[in-house]
């Protein structure tokens, strides 16, 4: 066996183990008994440490040094298994450690104190995670800011420079559409009202049918956060929720992860378990998921096409037409909640957020500081007042969980969706495909441009292949403009 | 650290993979999407593959000889720990793999030519299998006969020659007991009918809270054959199985696995993941499944418990009173089918099965006589032509699986489970304490005698611990006498 196969041999090997550590995330999410917990929360560290282990020994490293790439697709796997080998090599294991147990700690705290709000409990152990992850910044090293080397670990080549530049743009041009639509003519929204979880869960399975999901390589459970799981090769499972009043949060949490599992699912074969099998980068996996939620799922065409089975399983809706269904689905409103926003606000959540984690791990501000940060920030960015910190600086999990530099991807998410769309529009009649369900057709532009590349490329590189153009928001002001102009019947 | 806490540590982090690969399997049982199988029946073997290698390591062996015990539990752990390494340390890791390999292969062709019956096309590799398997026996050791050393994996300490006494006592009773019954007056079986299996559902979570599982860590899911897996600490899962015109299957399989899980759930947790935590053989775990199963399940007074229950979610049933179900829970007929035989004719089938897999490895027979020599002795022992080798020697799965020396222990399940039961109605009133829905206190009996002993004696030892008596299978005989002697109104 050559080295390289050898090399391709330890990743594979590793990835069982990594498999092993999804299921049990998925059970822990979905089916295991409540007093499991404690249990499995240590058997789940416990193999976690040992993967990271197994991607740091020295094995691997002389695997990566003395193997030989016989064509490109061997030199990438090479050159990613080294970046990712000697950026992991530069933490201490007990490091890795540290940030594990105190993160697992403070989201779990969180978990409870989200709701009291009361941040002055967490904040002397959120600070230490924040300069754990100031000290892992630096062992990671960067060219401009500490806040760099994070957002590589999610966006790969990607500086916040160039995201505050994008992102300042976008904040006038959201703060402008809002005042627009604000000073149009307000309409009913159709889901206003019960929707009985069984009949929910029946439009759900069919939707995800009809969208093409492959049931015999993945699932559809419920959990309190929705979230998709690739367990292992041809297992990619999903998870929704339903709430009684609010069938909207069924159905496009399920669009969403839908995306996620399609992307996952559609990743070559021979590339599974290897460096170069993942997605692109968080940002990639994410304007996935929202292409589907919001491009395909928010669209007048697409209520065109579900409206038969949706008013057969809930016939009280036939007193609306596919348009009132469409507008409902795309009600823009100032908000408190990022994750229940719509499209247009969404990216202004987000770039409080970038904003306020950007200099904490630069050490402009320190974590006490940010309630009121936040506070501040958030009545100016959308005029309102945060009633308490329950709807403000602690609605999120990812900074008690130790994630800094993650949340611009989910807005890089919602640019790379919309200059894809841009482009697949010039090969493909979008609406009439949607309405008539051939989401195949859209599988398999997506499959061709995007899955099928993995990891091969990062994500500025990717989004130039598949678009044949620079990275761009505009796109994505395009998009709005145009959907919202027609929704609300304004200018923008 | 001292070097036995060391050991213990050691033990207790390989079951952290230990209850990965649990998982794993439950999974595979239960909720894995079918196109997921290929890949993870190859990291289940892989990290299974890791965890016997933990098992033989140099590292354990260097603990358990450096460890000094300073109490009784202690000095257990050690002599079981190396009792087990040295047992594992003889087999090349080769030889595990190869096996491991062999019997998956064999196992998975034998899920198809089961139906066919085509025992020719399996022979060639079952004699294989068999041959492993004796040099299996040759590795391990043993005094008398090989077959010994393949007996011990399961039931420490017993040996062939033992059961072969308790066996030929048993062979004669059965038989003149299914003669008196044969000539006793038949009865109507009221379970001869069709029974909505969403109710069914309902009936068998009501009666495992009824029954005392307790739901906070484990759970009832749906597999074709019905399992008890201990996946972790505080979670021991079970499932069952469902047929519309079975309503017993899926009662009895129910409250089998519930005695299994019972059991694992009452070890106490401070053995967890030692060599001491886990049930004392596979005789004594069966021995708690068939309990519940038999002597509690198929009792009057269970079903003078249930009845109200049963009646309410079946209320076409109440045309027959307690003592009609009873009697049609206890139905003897002589049948092909191991696993749907009743309590009298059941270890019949265990006694062939015995004789044909000790004559096998001890090498007087091979594996192409199997068929030839089933058929002639089921006539002889059951009085019934077998039409197949479906309903022959093709029903289970166990020799095809390499597990050889597995059947005796569910016959020993039955005895040592009269036996505790004898010893239990010294203490507890059990007819009342079951009709009136008391099962905490057989559990607490249970728990305190059985359980709480993990794996501290071996199961003969322990058999006179709990009862105060060697063992015997006479509290069987007389058990079977009396119950049988009520429900045909004859004298045994």
């Amino acid at each position: 066996m050559s080295k390289v196969e050898e090399l391709k041999t330890y990743y594979r090997k590793a990835e069982m183990f990594e498999s092993a550590v999804s299921l049990m995330y998925w059970d822990m999410r979905t089916y295991m008994p409540p007093d499991a917990a404690q249990y499995r929360a240590k058997a789940f560290s416990d193999i976690s440490t040992y993967v990271f282990k197994l991607l740091i020994s020295d094995e691997l490293e002389k695997l990566l040094e003395e193997s030989v790439p016989s064509n490109d697709i061997e030199e990438k796997i090479i050159k990613l298994g080294k970046k990712e080998y000697y950026r992991y090599k530069k933490i201490p294991p007990e490091m890795f450690e540290e940030m594990m147990q105190l993160s697992t700690l403070l989201e779990h705290r969180w978990e409870t104190e989200k709701f009291t709000g009361n941040y002055q409990e967490l904040y002397p152990l959120f600070q230490k995670l924040v300069d754990l992850n100031k000290k892992y910044a630096e062992l990671l090293g960067y060219e401009t800011e500490p806040y760099d080397a994070l957002l590589d670990l999610y966006e790969p080549g990607v500086k916040a420079k160039e995201i505050e530049k994008v992102f300042s743009e976008i904040k006038i041009f959201i703060q402008d559409v809002l005042k627009k639509i604000e000073s149009a003519e307000k309409f009913e929204d159709p889901f206003n009202r019960t929707f009985e979880i069984e009949k929910q869960k029946v439009f759900n399975h069919w939707l995800l049918q009809y969208l093409g999901y492959d049931f015999k390589k993945g699932r559809l459970d419920v959990s309190t956060h929705p979230f998709t799981n690739p367990v292992g090769l041809n297992d990619v499972r999903i998870t929704t929720r339903y709430f009684e009043e609010d069938i909207k949060n069924s159905i496009y949490s399920t669009i969403h992860e839908f995306g996620h599992a399609l992307y996952s699912l559609s990743i070559p074969e021979e590339f599974y378990g290897l460096p170069i099998g993942a997605s692109a980068s968080y940002g990639f996996d994410e304007s996935q998921s929202r292409f589907w939620e919001n491009i395909v799922g928010r669209s007048l065409s697409f209520w065109k096409s579900v409206y038969d089975k949706f008013t057969e399983i809930f016939p009280e809706m036939k007193t609306y037409t596919p348009e009132d269904l469409w507008r409902g689905a795309n009600n823009v409103r100032r908000s408190y909640i990022r994750t229940e926003a719509d499209e247009v606000t969404y990216n202004l959540h987000i770039i409080l957020r970038f904003e306020i984690e950007r200099d904490l791990i630069n050490g402009k501000i320190f974590a006490k500081d940010i309630p009121e940060i936040w506070n501040e920030r958030f009545e100016n960015y959308f005029g309102l007042k945060v009633p308490s910190n329950t709807f403000g600086c602690m609605q999120d999990p990812h900074w008690f969980g130790g994630s800094f530099g993650y949340f611009p991807t989910y807005a890089l998410g919602n640019f790379y969706s919309a200059q894809i769309y841009e482009k697949m529009k010039e090969e493909i009649e979008f609406e009439s495909v949607v309405e008539e369900g051939r989401f195949d057709v859209i599988a398999k532009f997506l499959k061709e441009s995007v899955h099928s590349k993995g990891r091969l490329y990062e994500p500025m590189e990717l989004i130039h292949i598949v678009t044949g153009k620079p990275f761009s928001a505009s796109p994505f002001i395009d998009y709005i403009g145009d959907k919202y102009s027609k929704i609300y019947n304004i200018q923008i």
